[in-house]
């Protein structure tokens, strides 16, 4: 029994998010059909991240355990010829057996795109979203270090079923503009559903003077919803990486 | 009577080039129509190229001729609620009546982007090529001088009807490389048709060993096609911007 690794890239424009659904094209999904085709196993997958629909995947990490006698370095070249072209393996290879794709990351970071201006950008349409009101971009620095650290992020996220604790832990926030151009840069041991989405939308709604450096304070401190921006659009975000 | 001047960007991805042709979807077509629409009155636009099928433009620039009372900066913003999602304009201003799109020109630099790997790259797959034979960076970056300066590029052309001249300057040429992804940067006042995806498939050849800096030579010097490389895919061209 072998524990192989996967290293995928998708854009998630046409994907229903990475879990595997009913009669839903998701990235889960057509791993399992090419997984099938080519080590003829039905295989279980356990992926680092439930990315919603229309989220990208710069560097997503999925695990699977196989008796297949194809080298796991070799695997990554049938799988890419049987997947479609919005997802690849980027990169297969053997881990220890007690590697999970899931409960043995340390840290991810995301990335969150955005445009400034009163219409999309056709050529960056398909990654970042579209803010129309003028934001300010210093009043929305000055929020990053209010995120850094350990918090409970309850006010920062959806609702989802039942989860274990709303703490989390922020190592980074970064935010940087080129022109018109913003992006979010955010590493953490974890996030809550719709979290970075919702710590994107924070920030421009203090930038554009929706709401203040304390509002966003008092929703971290009290869990006060309406203290918080909205959920930005999926395609501005893209798991970059994630860290073992 | 005034004389505008509209910046454009445009994913190339769905349209059929950007000359109006009949039946198809093109970007002169659509902003023929979104110009009815905002100036009710059938428009003639001059365009600064004929970019081909699946070929993108960052900045594009295109003039017409109106008698409308709209003023030239606020004219963007209706076009834009009428135009599809693929094609924006940036800027609309009003410039000198002699000032025409095409024939004002004086240079243009287009980008070549391709990545260059067994299978493609799901994030960059759009606006780039897959070029999968490994290529020696080095020895492509030695050709580069080859094409700079005044030459005539009958070799480096795809046959389309009848021409002036088949000489043109290259003022700049460069080809970067960020791992696995290469961007050539061509800039010259004028370029033959398919010329800069044949420069860009020769320099691959070049790089895969099926050609050598000599046959580029040979080609530029008695017009030979068959020392050159092929056409490259439209979609890894983007005209980046024109001066005038």
């Amino acid at each position: 029994m072998k524990n192989i690794k996967l290293t995928l890239q998708y854009d998630g424009t046409d994907f229903k998010g990475f879990q595997i659904q009913n009669d839903e094209r998701t990235v889960q999904g057509e791993i399992k059909k090419a997984l099938k085709k080519v080590l003829n196993e039905d295989i279980i997958t356990n992926g680092c991240s439930r990315t919603d629909a229309g989220v990208h995947a710069k560097e997503y990490i999925l695990n699977f355990l196989t008796n297949s006698s194809i080298p796991a370095d070799r695997m990554m070249y049938p799988l890419n010829d049987k997947l479609p072209m919005d997802v690849r393996v980027l990169k297969s290879e053997e881990v220890d057996l007690d590697f999970h794709a899931r409960y043995s990351v340390k840290e991810k970071t995301y990335i969150y795109n955005f445009v400034n201006r009163q219409h999309d950008l056709p050529l960056d349409n398909r990654y970042s979203a579209l803010v129309k009101i003028p934001i300010d971009y210093e009043k929305m620095k000055d929020c990053l270090n209010l995120f850094i650290g350990k918090h409970d992020f309850k006010a920062y996220m959806s609702n989802s079923g039942q989860i274990q604790t709303t703490i989390r832990t922020i190592k980074d926030l970064q935010l940087i503009k080129n022109g018109e151009k913003y992006t979010m840069i955010i590493t953490g041991d974890g996030f809550l559903y719709n979290m970075v989405r919702i710590i994107a939308g924070s920030l421009i709604y203090v930038g554009q003077g929706t709401l203040t450096k304390d509002d966003l304070l008092e929703a971290l401190e009290t869990g006060n919803r309406k203290k918080r921006g909205k959920v930005c659009p999926a395609k501005g975000l893209t798991l970059e990486k994630v860290y073992y």
